[in-house]
């Protein structure tokens, strides 16, 4: 168990069935985005790696490497951000891949930009017409500035097809916030008809310790209580009673104070609560029908007919 | 397993920590009955039995019966219901209570209201004020036709203390549905300070069989999209991202269709999924900054300035 890492997790979880174009990749990372938007992060913080597989499958087809060996071939590259060059030379060696191979897999994990990318392989490769068109569609959607190509980007999970994809912070000092990509050939591989697949994960323990650290954790405390219902005296408890009823009723979400207080105490408990109003209940305002309503943001009191309480 | 009980659930808990006064018992009744009318159900389909521990404890005390049978004297009435008259005696006799408690026990539980159990054990018991009290409180919130009493009902967990209730069907083919009651002592009970507490639990098993049974399950297919945003050629795709971008971004939960498909198609997808809206994308409205915005409950188009969508 490490930071960001536990035992077990929540995680959403975002899957598009039956859509072949690069559109589902589009469209899933809007999602990420926007759901960053709202939290209060920004693409100053957290980066999305966006790479596709088919760039390692045009390479290793490129050097007559069977497809056998591309599953562990990415097992491999997905190491190279950690272990030394020699390291991973070593590994693809053991692998039997050739000399010439391993120098143009490490050159293509080594291009910084689609354009690069583009000049090693040329356009017509699947993986650059796939890129170039999933970062033309995130400008038309406005999240560019979130996405990075990083041709390392493999993910670890052996059923991966094509465009692949790491929510990351910018500033490196978290694991990768969420994870995902195009696995067309999954429902296959487990005896079913293939589908084309895209999706992603997104656990709860990474976010959580971003948006701690970022000091964007929303507030839970206050809870969401509208109205805070106050009798100001005992004999009044049970019309307090029907007076928070009739609220919830109508959909308001109430507080009612349950025990013997002073008035100051229940203006108190309502700011605690951020409260929105308090409906106090007094005794000359109960005999002409009225409950009194005293909203927290104006600071106004006024008596209000009980049948007329919204 | 059986019908309404799995290896593992979910479960709703409410507990009121600090309150002695039955003021919180009548809260969190309030908070389960109005659970059951907001998902439909009615008082006709469901009723509370409730009851006070105190009743009991008043009837050994009686009896010269100490402290310490009381809680396996309440494992023997929690079976009153289902086992025959003689093997409760039997039970109560082996757990060395006298034949006229056993008797006196027997009649307390075959109370059917509160005022006859006020007529048997007088109007200072505790357990008839309490019972009074949650009565009257249950008349001003509104609820009391979802309340039974039920001196029979003691629920299972050794800790209560004071009130104990219990959700059932009125037709009698599930389980309980919810329960819960008073158990001041148990925080002393596990070495630390007492305090007023009460609470229930409400599992998602058995309110599923009920719902399920009444016609009443909510339908989750339709989802809650309100706009399905769809460009008639694929030129327009990028335009389509960015139309679907700045309504999620006004707050709108939206549907862009990812394929090239026909506007027919389109149209009935958006009725499908209960969508308010199906914001149209064509070449002639684009150009003149435009797109057609059709309410499909009112069958109107109109076309709106790209800046004016919302």
């Amino acid at each position: 168990m490490t930071r960001g890492r536990r035992r077990e997790h929540y995680q959403w979880n975002m899957d598009i069935v039956g859509v072949s174009g690069i559109e589902a990749e589009a469209e899933l990372l809007a999602a990420i985005t926007t759901f960053f938007k709202r939290v209060g992060v920004t693409s100053a913080d957290v980066g999305i790696k966006v790479s596709s597989r088919k760039l390692l499958q045009e390479v290793l087809t490129r050097y007559g490497i069977g497809s056998d060996a591309f599953a562990p071939v990415c097992v491999v590259v997905d190491k190279i951000e950690k272990l030394p060059r020699e390291k991973i030379e070593d590994e693809l060696r053991e692998l039997g891949v050739a000399e010439g191979a391993i120098e143009g897999i490490l050159a293509a994990t080594q291009m910084r930009t689609v354009e690069e990318l583009e000049a090693l392989i040329g356009p017509d490769a699947e993986a650059v017409k796939d890129l170039k068109q999933l970062f033309a569609y995130a400008d038309a959607y406005g999240y560019r500035d979130w996405l990075v190509f990083d041709a390392c980007v493999v993910r670890g999970l052996a059923y991966y097809t094509g465009v692949v994809f790491e929510g990351f912070d910018r500033a490196g000092e978290l694991r990768a916030i969420c994870g995902g990509g195009r696995y067309d050939m999954l429902l296959g591989a487990l005896g079913g008809e293939n589908q084309p697949m895209v999706g992603f994960g997104f656990g709860d323990a990474v976010i959580v310790e971003l948006l701690k650290d970022k000091g964007l954790m929303p507030d839970f405390s206050r809870g969401d209580t509208q109205d805070l219902v106050f009798p100001l005296s005992e004999s009044l408890r049970p019309a307090a009673m029907r007076v928070a009823a009739s609220l919830r009723e109508s959909g308001r979400t109430v507080d009612l104070v349950l025990e013997d207080k002073k008035a100051k105490w229940a203006f108190k408990q309502a700011e605690r609560i951020g409260a929105e109003r308090v409906i106090l209940l007094g005794e000359k305002e109960w005999e002409a029908g009225n409950v009194r309503v005293k909203d927290l943001a104006t600071r106004e009191e006024v008596d209000v007919k009980i049948d007329d309480l919204k």
